[in-house]
């Protein structure tokens, strides 16, 4: 998602804020491309070889250009055979270690790219997930009849239950543990909130247009697959051009229009799919527009974050939660994105689902009561500047990194602890998830501290949660725009005296010097932050007379000692009023599930050796059917059986599916593996029945009647599997196994 | 919701089931007009009163009318003094007489519509309702600080938990005790989809424009207006006028544009805000519009019901069920309609979450294996009869409606007993709800039965929940669109013998005679029903030539016996296959919980009698919070305890709310009782506290250690306050009550 940004014009702080703003919200469906691939900090090593690889490589040809003009030069004398020959002998020589180094830069290069594993594993790593995943139906192209939609999917009936599950917990984990007030809000949203929150003016990406075609890309795609593929494949590049195409990868997000544009010509960069010639690169916007009501006149958008839905009622949500602070509200939803070209398939999409949360709290004090629960926590972190510096993500506890300063505060802390646990309770692999710190320019300047949970994919490390404290802005920008007074209040127990800055400015004087211009200085001085009033202040006593600049003018005036009154009085004040901060933890559902499905894939051999067999190893909490019931044998009296564990099953709320096909019982598991069923119940007797847990493939046998509340506690997490263990005699039927 | 129809054409038989399946759907959100006011069927009796006494009003005004010509020829004849008073005496007890109809007919009015309780207490109710949920936000108008947009509501923290409540006993009920598939598609959809199914050409109401000012309005809505308010007010209005009016209102959805138009001259209506003229009535598409992708060359629209992601899937998920009928598919998501301009607040709005389920079953076996389970069930129902012959609808038992073939098929009356036990189950009242017969002329020609749960309202009786046998419709529209089978197979154990009829056109003497037309002719003549090919073959044989109408080319070609081969022959068959019937259940989210509201508000007075506090009488299942937790006075002692009680509610998954404001017992109760709340827990001792219910305000006392399962028992169903009653100690402490 990139940002058109106007640095020059005093508009700067306003647009800067804007532009930050969106970039942090849509960061969250783009993976950081400066840490997965091409990497400027991370692999310091890989990148030192590869620069010395190319500069060899350089040498290598020009020895091998030289050598070659003396083949030449003693064919065309007509030197001695054996001098020929031994010249060509040397040249093959040069050219054999050329190749050579070749080859080990090809390996650098992979190496850098994938942090290890090739880059043709990882590709067939995801092939054999996604395979698995589209064949049972955990997703379906949208509308695949009609030959489907770029960028929109179904979650079929295993994916919807697997999702239905991961909302339910984070409900439970986030909403119900936290006291949370969650609203459930329209996605069709009106023009002027999206233009208070800045949507409508910059929440664009930059695009391309064939020329000829007409067909469209986004720019910064283009010139990234050009640098990539320049890198990966051109083994004459000069390690100085290697730089240059590594940088502007690293940078790319803060590249302009014009500078995008400048490096395309530059390098020749036409369209993809016909060599056309390309349009310079414009901003497009990326909400789906649409129109409310008959009239056509009032413009709407599909809400593209569900987070302005919960700002616009933050007085009455204060006013529910009995006037008090903190408290956070919280929203699950869908928000659109009508991006230009999505890809990298379930990762980046044109509808998704959010679950968002606004923690409303006093700028002054951001302690959380509960931070001590968390603060034991170590796990993965990436500190700003860990990553300036080259290093690695390390593991941190929570606390200290709290206590140092490295997180700012202690409610971005708990949160910080409470996604961790909420990740790792889903069943995502601790040591491929780190959170990551945003650096300097990937944050707003208004925001205090901003991290990302992401986690390592075939694709690389991808932001799926980001927690930011965002301080007062969105509120602000409300207030702004609606008049209504986003605030909350902290009354006194006693009244206190406060020193306060009041300037009064003379507005007779202000008149008569700026004439129709004099409300714009007016604003612009009562809008003075107490250090600059105070310098003017001193300025006037001591010179009568003071250049100021007024940012709506886009000039400087000249303010003298009769226009404005500055002084700092003593008030007494029974209560503090104020914009309150938020932090706001931001869950991209669909990507968390992505990479879910990732970390639960593996496979392993059949009993009979001859083929692989693919298994899910979803925890019963988020496992899509929680277990499967077969009978032995097609048999009256084990049907019966089945029948009645259903309705017991059922009752226990236990999502199951009977399986009474003629089929093995291998091939039953094996079918039942791939979605990810944790436990299988197989009848072989009236009065007990053997259940088997999938990973570990061992087998309990169970009284009928206990069946299902034994399977309950174990998905609800009240017991384990080792409980189970424990409690019932392990059987080992050959009969019931592959 | 209307639709424009072109009843004349050929292409007659597309528009009405195009035009007769969007009527299905859309009427999900429109309550039937003919039963909720101004019946034609239903209270034939006040109808009759309201006639005669229409007949005795115009009657006493012409014999007022003749007595005060009476007067004023004695008046001015100079006639005497006590001869002219005595006539204006009868002129008065004339009036008198008039008055006295005029108040009946009020009264018999007033009995029509609102079937017995008075306009004005149905809207004070209503009032009372929506003034305590939008205060303590279980809704709240969407972006209110910006002044808000009419059909769009937030649901607030308590109404957003009753939905969530209401969804996941949806899943619950239907999903997992019926092994539906569920899915979930994108509401972001491509035009060609809502093509095949005929929303992007007849999801259209009809719209005039107030001609100066460009408002618009529905031209329904308009004259069902001026109908209403003529027949209210106008006492004037003679009984045939008023016939005329009513059998308006009764037609009012079949009327095409022209009708409307012209009734709305005749009657002069003008827009209601400026009295300006209106243009002609035209159609306006319902769906927000929107484009997918960059190039804007891709429209797309917000769907305006989820069926349609199911249908287009179902190769996918007849696959996913073992390619086995019959199995369902179900979806809860959000929908879209852009209404003109939206009343009758809550029921009617521009975004709304529907859950739909599609049952999928062979044509020729509509028998359902669960049938029985439902089948003693008794409730309200209003067959198609009934309503027309005029009776009011009847308990029947479910059983008996089917087997009389009153409703159509047992799995039709299966979902019907399961739709009712949904919603006595989540605290409709039963006396309030009826299944309503759709009429002959409601229901599209391929439905073969339709029957819509309605709930009584302070609106009238609202559709919530419409079930329909919609045949093999959908399947077909998009088999015919996408060129994808949609269809299923039903193999046959061993081959069987089938008379098939086999038209065979012969190309060459069809192109001689009809050239470029050769293509719809030939498509025509293979189209053809057994009966037509039948009636053709023996036309042909003894005519040797037939008229044949080609719909394609809306007019009548001359088929000669050389044209074409007509026979039955014998076919060994191994399969069948045929597109498989729909039975779509339809729930209206937002409108059942709307109704639940109305049906579980009541009033009650305070202990001291001197306000009216206000409850929801929520069962445990939907109640936005299970329990509040109450320390009976500010005390350390008491808050600890209700801080481990309230871990431990956490723990058992019980949505709870702690309040230790200093405020009596009294009004947290009420506070509580207003949002529903069912049992309040006061901590007065640290070993056990005081369980109180909401309706009875009976308390027991319980062990601090069991509070947890108690409540959790009683919340889950699996025990019920009356158990509790058994098993614990009645308290009847003063202190603890308001």
């Amino acid at each position: 998602m990139r940002f058109v940004r106007a640095l020059n014009t005093c508009a700067f702080s306003l647009h800067r804020r804007v532009i930050s703003k969106h970039f942090l919200h849509c960061s969250l469906l783009k993976p950081y491309i400066g840490a997965h691939q091409f990497s400027v900090y991370g692999t310091m090593a890989a990148v030192a070889d590869e620069d010395s690889l190319r500069r060899a490589l350089a040498q290598k040809q020009s020895s091998i250009d030289v050598q070659g003009g003396t083949v030449r030069q003693l064919k065309s004398s007509g030197a001695a055979k054996l001098d020929i020959e031994a010249a060509v002998q040397a040249l093959n020589a040069l050219k054999l270690e050329k190749a050579s180094i070749e080859s080990q830069l090809q390996v650098a290069l992979a190496g850098a790219a994938d942090g290890g594993s090739s880059s043709a594993s990882r590709d067939a790593f995801r092939q054999a997930v996604v395979n698995t995943l589209e064949r049972r139906l955990f997703y379906i192209p949208s509308f695949k009849i009609y030959r489907g939609v770029a960028g929109l999917y179904d979650y079929g009936p295993p994916g919807c239950s697997v999702k239905s599950n991961v909302l339910s917990f984070w409900r439970q984990h986030f909403v119900l543990e936290e006291n949370m007030l969650e609203v459930d809000c329209p996605c069709v949203t009106p023009e002027v909130v999206l233009k208070a929150s800045g949507h409508v003016e910059k929440f664009t990406d930059l695009m391309v247009k064939d020329e000829k075609t007409g067909t469209c890309y986004r720019a910064d795609h283009l010139l990234k697959d050009f640098c990539k593929e320049k890198l990966e494949k051109d083994f004459s590049l000069s390690a100085e051009k290697a730089a240059e195409l590594k940088h502007i990868l690293a940078v790319l997000d803060d590249l302009s229009a014009e500078q995008l544009g400048a490096k395309i010509k530059e390098y020749g960069i036409t369209a993809p799919d016909t060599k056309n010639p390309l349009s310079d690169p414009y901003p497009f916007n990326l909400m789906f527009q649409t129109s409310i009501g008959p009239s056509g006149v009032s413009p709407g958008y599909m809400r593209p974050e569900t987070a302005q839905g919960i700002f616009v009622n933050f007085r009455d949500l204060y006013y529910y939660n009995g006037n008090k602070l903190p408290f956070a509200a919280a929203q699950i939803g869908q928000a659109f994105r009508n991006e230009i070209s999505p890809r990298q398939g379930l990762l980046r999409v044109r509808e998704f689902t959010l679950a968002e949360i606004e923690h409303f709290v006093d700028p002054q004090d951001k302690s959380h009561p509960k931070f001590s629960d968390v603060a034991k926590l170590e796990f993965l972190m990436f500190p700003r500047d860990d990553q300036v510096s080259g290093q690695c993500a390390k593991k941190l506890q929570l606390g200290e990194a709290v206590s140092r300063g490295t997180v700012n505060n202690e409610t971005l802390g708990y949160f910080i602890g409470r996604v961790y646990l909420f990740l790792t309770r889903l069943g995502i692999d601790k040591d491929r998830m780190r959170f990551r710190q945003h650096l300097a320019n990937e944050m707003a300047h208004y925001a205090a501290d901003c991290w990302d949970a992401e986690i390592e994919s075939s694709y690389g490390w991808i932001e799926c949660v980001g927690i930011a404290d965002r301080s007062a802005y969105d509120l602000r920008a409300h207030s702004e725009k609606s008049s209504v007074a986003l605030v909350a209040q902290e009354k006194f127990s006693e009244p206190r005296e406060v020193e306060k800055l009041v300037i009064t400015p003379i507005k007779k004087e202000l008149g008569l010097a700026f004439k129709g211009n004099q409300k714009m200085v007016t604003e612009a001085l009562e809008a003075m932050e107490e250090k600059v009033a105070m310098e003017m202040k001193a300025d006037l006593e001591s010179k009568g007379e003071v250049e100021f600049h007024v940012c709506t003018l886009g000039k400087n005036v000249s303010i003298k000692k009769n226009m404005v009154s500055i002084s700092k009085e003593i008030k007494k004040e029974h209560q503090r009023v104020f914009t309150p901060s938020v932090i706001e933890p931001s869950f991209g559902i669909g990507r968390i599930i992505y990479c879910l499905y990732e970390h639960s894939f593996y496979t392993r051999p059949s009993k009979a050796g001859d083929e692989q067999l693919n298994v899910f190893s979803f925890p019963p909490l988020v496992a899509p059917i929680k277990c499967t019931v077969f009978p032995l044998v097609q048999n009256q009296k084990y049907e019966e059986v089945a029948k009645l564990l259903s309705k017991s099953l059922t009752a226990a709320g236990i999502s199951h599916k009977i399986d009474i096909t003629g089929t093995s019982i291998g091939k039953r598991y094996a079918r039942t593996d791939e979605l990810g069923v944790p436990f299988a119940i197989t009848v072989d007797s009236t009065l007990s029945v053997t259940v088997r847990e999938r990973d570990s493939k061992d087998q309990v046998r169970v009284d009928v009647e206990k069946v299902a509340s034994v399977v309950r506690e174990v998905t609800d997490g009240l017991s384990s599997w080792a409980d189970v263990l424990k409690m019932y005699p392990l059987h080992s039927s050959e009969t019931a196994e592959e």
